[in-house]
């Protein structure tokens, strides 16, 4: 296993990964850089990492894991950046939510290095060094892309890494990886942060009005668009060709229930809503989800 | 206040309604039916009224508040059927999703009864006779739509009602309602059950896959996107004009941000993106949503 884990970035991600190494992995020792001072200063408040340093490169040095918590554009300039810091036989991993093409950056940016790309489906809708907490990865999915031919040994020290923060592993190609989170973690977040827009921009109907009724759906969808919006720029960028493929897809499908609407098609409407229900039964018996009714938070609405 | 009240549909609104009738309103009596036998069997079971009966007919007989708990293109026709049977002075209300329509139909099927129509902005992704529980309405919103004409009277006692079980109301006019909630709820409601049905649908993606990885954001989607589809098909074709007025919108908003990730315009998404978490602020600061990140289910999946 690692000795020394170097977390370049302590935002959600950055900062999930050094709380949980701490609560999970006490014997490894933890170091960290943050491109924003102000982060820096939480990061030390909250002890996100056993060090927190002032520059990358020296967050980096000795470190035998090294992992890029950056948003996906930025990964391969800030690992040009750090090329001749990381020791010769570190093993550089990062977070990136698309794979292809931080696979293709990191892969340029350090030639001479062993990379191995990983993405934890794990997440919330906070973002920066206050929002991590050690149990972010717990019963969640890491999905790894190796390249081709890679260090199997590291690849297993990587995984055994990744199980001991509370994840299930999956080995995975990266171009297969970013169709399968196209569809389910990209498309979402663009649609939710449309319609979010289309709402604000009404002029019919007041943004307090909104507001004010939107647990009539509305408000589920708003969780996702507060999601950190460099991040996100930046998914949408990297992974552009598979999510305009599935966002076309999306929007074949809506100018066929828009035309049902228009023709009042009651048929075709039932027949569409009644397969939709079939997924979410799936979700919640594969324990992806929580069972009770509105998430769980009616609880905290009223007093059920 | 009234004294018997009438529930015509015993799925999750008015099963909810006849289980709040006898949690906060103790003296009030209450009868009900439903056309399915099967669903009369599970109300008695449940008692969520103090009498089920067999026919509509019955269930109306001496009730001073006749509630319509049927989809709102049922509403018409089961408001002719019982036209004779709901006493003269009765006040006839319902709990649609749709105003005007309703409004229409009611006011055509019962032209010498007093209507008020009203909405409980209440609601989960359950549905049915099981699905249905006191507190519902506790810390949502009724909006009542009352006819530009009606009786003071009986619309302040049909107020003191939905807050009596939990509610706060407002009187809002019906073309008003239906554009607000067709932006709260019904486009949200028809975005999210097309992009489940566009997830299921991929070839290059398993549904197992979409399933698995569904913590992403997809997962938000399917809760809504498993509600009754007959009452979603309803909502959709008696609030049709306002539904594809706002579906032209959200529309033009997405090929908006399609053409800025086609050109990997960054400053556009990221301007977009930015602008959308002050709304999901304003909800949590209203009270609408829970604050805590992942609607609270973090607390339920992992052990934070």
């Amino acid at each position: 296993m690692f000795d020394h884990v170097a977390i370049i970035g302590l935002g959600l991600q950055g900062g999930s990964i050094g709380l949980a190494i701490r609560a999970y992995l006490p014997g490894v020792r933890t170091s960290g850089y943050d491109i924003s001072a102000a982060n820096r200063d939480v990061a030390r408040e909250r002890c996100l990492v056993d060090r927190v340093c002032d520059t990358g490169e020296e967050a980096v040095r000795d470190a035998d894991l090294v992992i890029l918590c950056v948003p996906p554009c930025a990964m391969g300039t800030v690992a040009e950046g750090l090329r001749d810091a990381i020791p010769a036989d570190a093993l550089v991993s990062d977070v990136g939510s698309s794979k292809k093409s931080v696979a293709d950056a990191l892969a340029k940016a350090l030639p001479d290095h062993l990379v191995i790309p990983a993405h934890p489906v794990a997440g919330t809708e906070n973002s920066g060094p206050q929002a991590g907490f050690a149990s972010l990865f717990r019963n969640r999915w890491c999905i790894v892309t190796p390249p081709e031919k890679t260090d199997l040994l590291k690849l297993t020290e990587l995984v055994a890494f990744w199980e001991a923060l509370g994840a299930t592993v999956e080995i995975m190609d990266a171009e297969h990886h970013d169709l399968v989170l196209a569809v389910t973690s990209h498309l979402p977040h663009l649609i939710a942060y449309t319609i979010v827009g289309t709402a604000s921009d009404l002029e019919e109907v007041t943004r307090g009005e909104v507001i004010k009724y939107s647990a009539g759906g509305f408000r589920d969808f708003t969780r996702i668009a507060a999601s950190d919006p460099t991040m996100w720029r930046d998914v949408f960028i990297s992974n552009k060709d598979a999510v305009l493929t599935m966002l076309q897809r999306f929007t074949e499908d809506l100018t066929a229930l828009q035309r049902a609407i228009r023709v009042e098609d009651g048929e075709a409407l039932y027949k569409h809503f009644e397969r939709t229900r079939a997924i979410r039964r799936s979700i919640i018996e594969e324990g992806q989800d929580d069972a009770r009714p509105d998430f769980g938070r009616a609880d905290h609405d009223g007093d059920a």
